[in-house]
């Protein structure tokens, strides 16, 4: 890639981007799409206008917001989990810019004469050991700021139910004679005769989920229909035309049946069989997993560290999910299938990572002309057109590889789910950990190395400490892709990400043609999260690439500091204003984001060890020196600080509460709505009364 | 090694064998040395004669005693421990007995007619390995069988101390105007309001221990000068020669004095001494570290597991030692020392053993006969002899080595203890995992492939893979010399154990030269422990010979059964009637047994792949899933059990006690006997009275 059309690629980027702010300057103006701008005020029930970006379009007052909004706005508004994000943002942000600062002067024209390394160099990459390694002892701080924050999220004197429970699994058989729910109180009731308050069993809820699914979904079309039919009736139409519905295939055939009273009949018909199900589920359908519900949040806590049964297999205690990330049906895996599950799914991501191009291969052997001819027959036209055609064959691999990378994200997040892992928010570090390895694995070695790779296999073989070598000589030839891709990635993606085109033509189109009620609308714009399993691994790509084309090519720092400043001010924006954070983990992501900037910063090292000694600058050695602190670092973070990210600290749970907690209240929040009926008050939860007043006499 | 001389020393070692069983039968029936060959029963106030062992000296009666005796009996007369290390003697031997069953038979006619692997040969072969596996799955009950030992002990009614007790480490700097023992008991009182009795802050006992030692041994003296001045009085001297002292250099030299009025004077001069220590250590050399006491075994269980700050490097919690275990020195170590310590043992441990050959030289340089001359100059008429001189000479390096051997149990142990470890019992575990892989990687494969290690290293170095390849082309030439040491270890070693002919000649020679009070004779045959450290990585090491020679050399099979069987006996007998244990941890050392077993198994795995290999049996592939097998058995039962051995499951401590737990009792087990004294009630231990009545009231 020769320097012009670099500049072109650059320029490209960079006008696309300015026409995207434009656009988010232009559309954020216009009410109709203020569910779009401001959803996350808007569901917290707070005015959009307020502090005055609504009503001014400019944006510099959105910058303003973003940067003078404080880490506590940022924790009311989108929780620690984003809080700990833009710390992520911030250190990395701090470490590239002050390297471009201190390096690009002394480095750039080093890097401009090429390869005769001499003193200078000698004394300027020194400069950058010590100051790169006084960039990172900055995590410590960092590190310490975290748990701060978690721990003040954990100590605070809100009531958050999961700290009162934990989560029971490899229940062992109950004796003769004994339900589940017997055995689980008698055994807790004995150990913590004080603190226990009661228990939930889990169940096997697929054919109450089913039919509670189904009556819900026949709600929501009754709703529906009595919309479209008040519709009707005021847009004149005949009052006699009540919608109509067929009984079969889709409602396109069969007989011709009154849809609001077809539905009401469904409803009262399901009702009835749900309840007969809620009952059976909670009596016959219980399994070998329980939540255990304490009246003490140092009691829970500790409860969720220790061992309870001599054998590991049976009666393992942890900390409870959140209610609403609990994965139901993988509490009830063994723990012995929940290993096998892990190592299974490990071979699978790593095969997937190794042998990515397979998959792409079958996605382009399926997306033949052919096979779109058969599969998609309104394509039949355009695909004939020959010159259509001829586009289409070429760009069809690269679409391939567009829809796997796309798919990708949810296939390690299935997969994650089916380590039997039990919370939403670690199926997301877990696949953000898969996501990362496949990034940076694929992406940055496999395009650094390219296809050389295989050919170069061999010499590898022999000889493996040329690893190195070979990965550090194919470097320059890359840098200006890399250089490239920092800068799409930079403008592009963070163009889109504020101007939210996407999301606001889907919601236009649905509101258009699919919306009827209210609730439907609501549906339509409501927002996602953040998506911390694929922005991490993204984010740490680009600090990857960074750091290791900062020896040869400087000039990818203020690429770099520019993706982490706009992405900073850009998601600062989203953070306060749009997204919803579908969970909170309180900042679990952080030891694993800052093991992989300091996976980043070695490989970093590694590099530059190699590069150095490709150049043969033997003084390089001293890099070696370097690479022992950085892992002693690592070590010494992980040691420190590693545990409190997973188990809960007792000082932390000892704080005192505002107010009494309502265990009744806590305890409803974990039933999984489809066996939340006023009617089930007996059977399972039948001693919820006696066991409030008995635990009210220790409260 | 040709056959006759593998005969002769066979029978030179059997020979010395039934000698020392003789001199046993005959030692032990004489009443004077009841003392060292019924010491444990003695020292429980049990008749020796108990089971008619004493009267008659027939070896048939404590054979027959040591069969019939329960693992109930050993329980009792030498804990938990003993009978875990019995369980692995007899797991061991079964695998050996059956495997000798089966296999001799069809593999001695293999082996016979050598290197012709036929089809014979595969056939046995798949049956060795089906039945070891079979075998080594044996290992599951033994495990169980070993969990629900400890559990029992764990559960019992007994009060034991140390199940009341946590011992906190890294205790933060405690705040302005707090004392450390405010800082501590403020903290655990908030977190375990109800059962939290009281703390007891270690100090630097320095200084009080060495005035303690110092009084003590005044004491000593003067019981013994006393002793003498009766005795002198009785045997008719006259009365006025009192014993004397002189006042300085080892009382060679000085004024004369009279000893009884010098050792009672010093007495009166050191205990206000030692008192007024005591204060001042309490008062003023309060260290980080301390043990605190809770009411209810299942908070100081769980309290053990629980992550109590936010900060891993303060407020560690963890079990308590028992009480004459604790290391005192070593709790106050930081936790990123201890950290390092490891590291740097670590690396010391394998430098002992990797160039275990230079302090072997070194020692051997010491001990040339010049040397030997300068230091011990009373063998210079002996060295001037000139065949003496030539003998001595041909055996220096030898005695060099053995002196070696000798030291390094001591050596590990010393090692272990400056890692920081706080109780004497995982000292000893560190110790054993050390001399394991010292023994392992010295002895069986320092000897088997010899000198030729560093010939072959850089075939090894060029073909990684030849590192088998090596080993197994090796192994036909030593099968011998193994076969050889074997029996000697057999014979000799387990000869000696039994007849406690070293320790009975010191007896007897302290007991005529130096022993004048009581107190000074119980001391001097007051029996040892039974010595996992450097018994278990021994046994181990005959594990891995055996199982690796079984390949080629089956021969050796009944060799190791003998020598576990006859361990078995032996031990039996010195574990009921001699041996005292000097510490109880509950089979803690069963994990690594069972890991090192494993161990040995995977290697004896992969020298029959090599071997085969070698021999080019290339069937032998299957081997590869017998060693998959394997690793998959040890992670199992690593994830099923291990916990229980490191934490105390809380449904084994929620056991009821036998008697209300006396707490002050419990307390006062923990304090230092440097710092027991009648009048040390005030000052830190003043709060006691207060304390007990308090928790009273929640008991």
């Amino acid at each position: 890639m020769d320097f012009s059309s670099f500049l072109t690629s650059l320029i490209t980027s960079f006008v696309i981007f300015v026409v995207l702010m434009a656009l988010f300057t232009w559309l954020s103006g216009r009410p109709g799409n203020k569910v779009i701008y401001y959803s996350n005020r808007l569901l917290k029930g707070m005015d959009p206008s307020d502090g005055g970006s609504y009503a001014s379009c400019s944006p510099f007052v959105w910058i303003r917001e973003a940067l003078s909004s404080s880490e506590q706005d940022v924790i009311k508004m989108s929780g620690v989990d984003t809080a700990v994000y833009f710390v992520f943002l911030s250190t990395v942000l701090g470490i590239l810019a002050l390297s471009g600062i201190v390096l690009l002067p002394v480095l750039l024209p080093v890097a401009a004469t090429d390869d005769t390394p001499n003193k200078s160099l000698n004394t300027t990459s020194n400069g950058t050991f010590s100051d790169l390694d006084k960039f990172s002892m900055g995590y410590v701080p960092a590190y310490k700021h975290i748990a701060a924050l978690r721990a003040a999220a954990l100590m605070s004197p809100e009531v958050r139910a999961e700290q009162f429970v934990v989560l029971v699994r490899d229940i062992p058989p109950a004796p003769e004679g004994q339900t589940r729910k017997e055995q689980v109180d008698s055994y807790f009731k004995s150990i913590y005769p004080d603190t226990f308050y009661r228990s939930l069993i889990v169940t096997n809820n697929k054919e109450v989920n089913k039919i509670y699914k189904e009556l819900e979904g026949c709600k929501k079309k009754l709703v529906r229909t009595e919309t479209i039919y008040a519709e009707s009736k005021t847009t004149g139409k005949p009052e006699g035309t009540r919608p109509t519905k067929k009984t079969s295939f889709l409602g396109l055939i069969g007989k011709k049946l009154d849809s609001i009273e077809y539905y009401s009949e469904k409803i009262s018909e399901l009702t009835p069989k749900l309840e007969a199900e809620q009952k059976a589920t909670l009596r016959d359908k219980q399994q070998a997993a329980a939540l255990v519900f304490f009246t003490s949040r140092v009691t829970a806590a500790s409860a969720a560290q220790s061992l309870h049964a001599t054998k590991l297999d049976t009666w393992n205690v942890m900390d409870a999910p959140r209610p609403h990330q609990v994965i139901w049906t993988n509490l009830t895996i063994k723990l012995f299938e929940r290993q096998i599950r892990q190592y299974i799914i490990y071979v699978i991501v790593a095969l997937t990572i190794f042998f990515c191009t397979i998959p792409i291969t079958f996605v382009s052997a399926f997306m033949t002309l052919e096979n779109l001819k058969i599969y998609l027959p309104f394509l039949k036209p355009i695909v004939n057109n020959a010159a259509i055609r001829t586009v289409l064959e070429a760009y069809l691999p690269q679409i391939a590889l567009i829809v796997f990378l796309a798919l990708l994200p949810k296939l390690l997040l299935f997969l994650s789910k089916l380590e039997g892992i039990p919370s939403q928010s670690h199926i997301e570090r877990a696949a953000s950990g898969k996501y990362f390895y496949f990034t940076v694995l694929n992406v940055f070695i496999g395009v650094t190395v390219g296809g050389t790779l295989f050919a170069t296999f061999k010499t590898i073989e022999k000889n493996p400490n040329s690893l190195l070598t070979v990965l550090a000589a194919s470097l320059p030839v890359n840098a200006t892709f890399f250089l490239t891709y920092v800068a799409l990635r930079t403008f592009v993606a963070y163009g889109l990400e504020l101007s939210q085109i996407v999301p606001l033509i889907i919601f236009h189109l649905k509101k258009k043609y699919l919306c009827k009620t209210e609730a439907e609308i609501k549906e339509a714009w409501y927002p996602g999260d953040l998506g911390y399993a694929t922005r991490v691994p993204g984010d740490m790509l680009i600090i990857t690439i960074t750091l290791c084309y900062s020896v040869i090519a400087p000039l990818i720092i203020p690429f770099g500091v520019v993706y982490f400043g706009l992405g900073w001010l850009i998601l600062r924006n989203q953070a306060l204003k749009v997204y919803v954070p579908s969970y909170e983990s309180y900042g679990r992501m952080w030891p694993h984001m800052h093991m992989r900037i300091l996976a980043a910063l070695l490989l970093y090292q590694l590099t530059m060890f190699a590069y150095f000694g490709v150049k043969k600058f033997y003084y390089a050695s001293f890099l070696v020196l370097l690479i022992i602190l950085t892992l002693i670092f690592a070590y010494v973070c992980n040691k420190k600080f590693y545990r409190f990210f997973r188990d809960p600290a007792l000082e932390v749970a000892l704080h005192e509460l505002k107010e009494m907690p309502h265990m009744e209240r806590i305890f409803r929040t974990y039933v999984p709505p489809s066996l939340c009926s006023e009617k089930v008050e007996d059977d399972q939860f039948e001693d919820a009364l006696s066991q409030v007043s008995r635990a009210g006499s220790f409260a």
